[in-house]
């Protein structure tokens, strides 16, 4: 039998719909924090097999929910390239500004397969635990970040709230800009390739900041990409799912799913479920979209928000998720109740 | 003959198109960092109607754009309510975060038409030169911040990139959260009825963080405070229309349109123009929604963009403006071949 999370992308109903959570590995667990504090900074902790393996199956345990996605981020590529990254307190990661030819001539392509060897030991170590002492129900994730999600932390070197460094470099310079999205669109397809061999069974392609993009920029930039990165990937593995997630994208969902041919969309925390539900039919898998906020406030906010969420989507492929990734101060507990509420429907 | 904007806004389809830009009074432009350096700080320039009224009126003696709109900010109504505001350099407005009901029980919404004072003189001043001194072809637009943009800052403290405080609040503590709602909405039919009364010709409502919230929340705490607004000022002031900008609301511009009577719906940079044409039909006037970037970058990628709007608009009520506020790096030059590209539409 399928797994369950692999039947909806396939484009079955299946119901009670599979459920896994953004970020379920997180801070909000406390024996992700013991982890945590052990491994030192944060890139250490995604590319250390033994913690990371830990890290992703930690709420499996606690939840059992229908899929672990890798634990991992979606910077890990470009400081495979070789391209400088660290994570700050309080203020997320940092990276030099690329703004220039030289910068893009330093990164370094052909280092990548390399440089992820332990995050794709990572996959094969949680594939191998999920499927013999796990019970082989739940489905492994890979991920990378979209190529315009990523090329707006490498330009801007750091997190915005509207990117205007990316956005303007994309107006002014769209030759440089055009190499930077050329690099990033291969490297991706490499690197989630290797996560696939590795034992991924579906793969989503985070582009957080599509959202921020006007509508020509957003066909060349998101859309455009995640074509190429669909069709190079449905070549070599037709049964693979793609999961698309151009947040905040809004009027555009439609397109983007339609054009790219993704087998799952991720709706943001914004979407309308069933108005999503006419721009995207069936067969393509909807994926989302509680807000994490109503996870954190608990109670009657949380469900009524879950139940809204469970009767749009009844009927129609569908994955319950958050909108995006849970918060740090949400209590386990709530998340307890959650699947509760979602394996009851 | 009726003013070219409040013909757009009263359902014609007038071309080439009414232009105004958001923030078209700002840095920049030389005249008003002359002006800002002497006003002291933000709010001083605000409330002091001979400098208000001179940066108000700097971008038509430039380019001669169809609309002032009153130059002041959306905070000034919880600063007229009472709650501390200051604006620091490089950080941007400052509030002391409003999280219980003693801290809602000290705003004072009887002070408010005395506070704002300042600011209708300015309106007066303001409409005066317009019509005695200008030609009587630019019109005047009044504003305010929509309840929920205004209650983020007030609840968050300051700004940030998707206020998790107040989004959390409105899920934890919906009383206290309605309660504040209730008293900006109805400050806010106040403060706009006050500036209509005094000169204003349209108002826009901006609610620049519409599209932090997910789908029930936006109906509760955007659409509902948006319908009582226009519907209180419909009362009284028949004639006047009001434009609203809920940024970023993505799917869901044709419920608000629909629901809220608004006369324009303001587009941010990301709406796709014939999607929203479809969504949001006549006799709404749309206005919108050039990219700053693009017109900051200027040349081909200004042209390009600001084609497309125009093709996608041509033949239905509207008003040409940028997606959301011109940004201080862009080039007054660019700003001037924007306007001869409108006009020459």
């Amino acid at each position: 039998m399928r797994k369950p999370l692999l039947a909806a992308l396939a484009g079955e109903a299946v119901w009670p719909p599979p459920l896994w959570l953004m970020r379920q590995a997180g801070r909000y667990l406390p024996e992700y924090r013991e982890i945590r504090a052990q491994a030192g900074d944060f890139i250490a902790l995604c590319t250390t097999p033994a913690l990371a393996t830990e890290v992703t199956l930690q709420p499996l345990r606690r939840y059992g929910m229908d899929a672990a996605i890798l634990f991992s981020d979606i910077l890990i590529l470009p400081w495979a390239l070789g391209h400088g990254l660290r994570f700050e307190e309080g203020e997320g990661p940092v990276l030099p500004p690329l703004r220039d030819a030289a910068t893009l001539a330093g990164l370094r392509p052909e280092r990548v397969t390399e440089a992820v060897a332990p995050v794709l030991e990572t996959v094969r170590r949680v594939r191998a635990e999920l499927d013999e002492a796990m019970g082989g129900t739940a489905a492994l994730i890979g991920f990378a970040g979209a190529p315009f999600t990523v090329a707006c932390y490498m330009v801007e070197g750091r997190g915005s709230k509207d990117f205007p460094a990316v956005r303007g470099m994309a107006y002014r310079d769209p030759a440089l800009f055009g190499r930077l999205m050329e690099l990033l669109t291969e490297a991706t397809i490499v690197y989630l390739a290797a996560q696939i061999e590795a034992g991924a069974e579906a793969v989503m392609l985070f582009d957080s900041w599509a959202g921020v993009l006007a509508p020509s920029p957003f066909r060349a930039h998101v859309i455009a990409p995640a074509t190429r990165i669909v069709a190079a990937l449905r070549a070599r593995f037709p049964d693979v799912p793609v999961i698309g997630f151009p947040r905040l994208a809004g009027l555009s969902i439609g397109a983007y799913a339609s054009a790219t041919g993704v087998q799952g969309l991720g709706l943001d925390t914004t979407a309308d479920p069933a108005l999503a539900s006419r721009l995207v039919p069936a067969p393509v898998a909807l994926q989302g979209n509680l807000d994490p906020l109503a996870l954190e406030a608990g109670g009657a906010a949380m469900r009524d928000a879950t139940q809204a969420i469970l009767a749009a989507m009844r009927g129609r492929p569908f994955v319950f998720n958050l909108g995006h990734g849970i918060v740090p101060s949400t209590s386990p507990a709530h998340v307890a109740e959650l699947v509760g509420l979602v394996r009851g429907a």
